[in-house]
């Protein structure tokens, strides 16, 4: 839909690469109609101030205030919307206990399109609040009511991948909540998919389909290969739970005597297109081959800690160049922010890294490696997460979508202090280590302001 | 100073004892002119109709709105004052850049009171907005600025223990920041611990002294011998760092031949009003003696994982029922939030008791015991902490300091979503997951509204 160009002034933070951070000072981004960024211009620009005054004479600047930075929009890459309702809950049960007596329960419930309608609401401008620009999620197995999740993301402007959850394996899912057959599953899947293209075809969609196997466990052998071939046939994305914990690996080899990421491939399920979540158990050959692919991994710092004893290897991947970035993996994490998600990685890899038991040799503390920076988290949580997706956003750049935060540092209830003394990068490090949704004051996707 | 009295109607969490969660659904709580409470009328005490409608007619009638708790103020046991400004900077160099290029300069600062006032004055309002209504403060080396410290707590209303620090040691401590020697040192903690109780000297003071050793490798031994004395001389607190990391723990064995503990304990530095900051390389000897001697730990979490390379042994200490509560470590830990602090405690004993390391086989990952729950952390962070410190608040009683948060579950910016189907224990459990600063409403200190 065209809308009117606008011009952005103000200081920029962002990480277009890993490992590196700019800060795009007192800059001019200007937006076209499309939603698109059409240019970027430091101010001592020979047009700077000519583009500056005619955006303004056209009502069409926003200049930033003291204390008002951009920064890209977030890219959650897992997440389960219909646990929103859960989220912050039951999280001191066993994980067979969550499944079955909340969680599972909780998914049946969209079998109602209009409940579905109600929550999907809330959590899509929950998450935009949040400043959750582009999210990859998981539904349920109900096709009507992971269409309306479609529908609302769209209608609210969030860029989204929305996939309906395929489990039919009468013996790994319960009776009351699973896909009938393989059969059924596939062929949901395809009008699934048709639907959002149908719905959002353009060449820039706003909102995009799944193929979604929930896990290799939840699906039958007939049911896998027939979203392999959907995969192939229309080229989208795919997503899955990969190798999250110790029971997960065991059940996959013990099934097909390879790992989880191997009989991904084998189905035609590990493509460029598909990100696998958490990850935590594979590998070097797993990485080898996930990378050859050129698939990514959504990796939840928090959710390994409460659920999967054990943190996803991300210094590894991220020094091996692999496709990486960050879910909140809302409920089996409490938070829906991106901000907190950095910050659980940071944690979490101060605890892999650095070690956690004093009871043991320092030697024998930790994995090898560094932890990851705020820098680095910053990177996974924007313009990682937008590669690994292959989608143009996660930072400024002419011809990315405008998917942007305008974070203000001095409103009500901020927890970030500035001082005397503090660069601009000490500043962007306080930002990514202590702002909460308080300081998302405007929100844009694709140009299109969708929060302030 | 003698205040109007009111009263609260509506229903407030806590965590009373450790183990013990209860809802006072629909309570009536009296406050005192002292600001603590008088007493506590469930719904269907023959009185309570008529309290609540006395209280109306006299305009001191507090009553919570839907979506509004009442929850005990937040205790934080270990927090750098002078740190305020870099909160949330430098968290990505080494230990040792971060204390001389950083931490140190920043504290020799304070030898300005004037400057003082103004990091102090931000830093009490800061803290009071996220709700933490009692504070024990490591200050600088300096008298004036940290009696500016304790005055400023004493104007803005927050209970507060503060502590001048010493660091008399030439081989360890800058040439630019720290105490001329022993004596002065001395002389120095005893006139602010006389100045401080000449400024609140009643039988229930707001603010207090306490002796603060740096840690012992920043002190001589004419210094702890000192500091000792004043503390049998005055009964006051005591704080310390106490086996932090290897480093710490292995320097004190080397220049005393025994522990930390022990070592502190010689000095008269182990008493009831002694905390220990981080204890994280304490063993069964030392837990033995500092339960013996009733003194408590600080438990960091973040700076745990930042600076210690471990985690404190928190299931071991709460099993054997030693004083432990929660600290923010501000600098080394990035967040002034007590709420945060509850987070990150349940995550850093997620990944020392189920591990972290993917790497290991499962019964080699963690080390042995449960994870805490959001109900232990949020004891840790009230009740816990207040125990400690062997003052009367933390929980709702009768006799009990009235310092309390007013929560808004629905406030803008709010990431606490309720759901049908939740119980008010759910609720307990998302509040204590997603709150933030923009979720206080109003916060009370001794009866005082020092927020809202």
């Amino acid at each position: 839909m065209p809308k009117e160009p606008f011009t952005v002034v103000g200081t920029a933070f962002h990480t277009p690469e890993r490992g590196q951070f700019e800060i795009l000072e007192n800059h001019l981004f200007g937006v076209d109609r499309q939603g698109r960024i059409s240019d970027l211009l430091p101010p001592d620009h020979p047009d700077f101030e000519a583009r500056k005054k005619a955006a303004a004479a056209a009502g069409q600047l926003v200049e930033l205030a003291d204390g008002q930075f951009l920064m890209p929009g977030l890219v959650d890459l897992h997440i389960h919307a219909p646990q929103w309702p859960q989220m912050g809950k039951a999280l001191d049960v066993p994980l067979e206990v969550w499944l079955q007596k909340y969680t599972f329960p909780l998914e049946a419930k969209f079998a109602d399109v209009e409940f579905a309608r109600e929550v999907y609401g809330e959590l899509v401008d929950g998450l935009l609040a949040n400043g959750t620009t582009t999210a990859l999620y998981f539904a349920t197995v109900h096709g009507p009511a992971t269409l309306a999740l479609a529908e609302i993301c769209r209608e609210k402007g969030q860029r989204a991948l929305v996939g309906k959850v395929v489990m039919d394996d009468p013996e790994q899912c319960p009776d009351y909540y699973r896909d009938p057959d393989a059969e059924s599953a596939v062929q949901e899947t395809r009008l699934f998919i048709e639907a959002v293209r149908a719905m959002d075809g353009g060449e820039r969609p706003l909102v995009m389909p799944v193929i979604t196997p929930r896990f290799i466990p939840s699906c039958t052998d007939a049911a896998l290969e027939g979203l392999g071939a959907l995969a192939r046939e229309y080229g989208c994305h795919v997503q899955t739970h990969c190798s999250e914990s110790d029971w997960e690996k065991d059940y996959v080899e013990a099934r097909f005597g390879e790992s989880d990421a191997a009989s991904l491939d084998r189905f035609g399920l590990l493509t460029r297109n598909t990100i696998l979540a958490h990850s935590n158990f594979i590998g070097e050959e797993d990485m080898d081959l996930i990378q050859e692919r050129g698939a990514g991994v959504a990796h939840c710092p928090l959710s390994n800690l409460f659920f999967a004893n054990a943190v996803f290897p991300l210094r590894k991947a991220l020094d091996r160049h692999m496709h990486v970035g960050l879910g909140t993996d809302i409920s089996g994490g409490y938070s829906p922010s991106l901000f907190d998600g950095c910050r659980h990685a940071i944690s979490a890899s101060k605890a892999l890294h650095g070690g956690v038991h004093a009871g043991l040799a320092p030697a024998e503390r930790g994995a090898p490696g560094e932890a990851i920076t705020h820098r680095e988290a910053f990177w996974l949580a924007t313009a990682g997460g937008a590669e690994a997706l292959d989608i143009p956003t996660g930072s400024f750049r002419p011809g990315h979508e405008f998917d942007a935060l305008l974070i203000e540092t001095k409103a009500a209830h901020s927890n970030i202090y500035l001082h005397r003394g503090d660069s601009l990068e000490d500043l962007f490090e306080k930002i990514v280590l202590n702002a909460t949704r308080a300081n998302i004051g405007m929100v844009w996707v694709s140009g299109r302001k969708v929060v302030g």
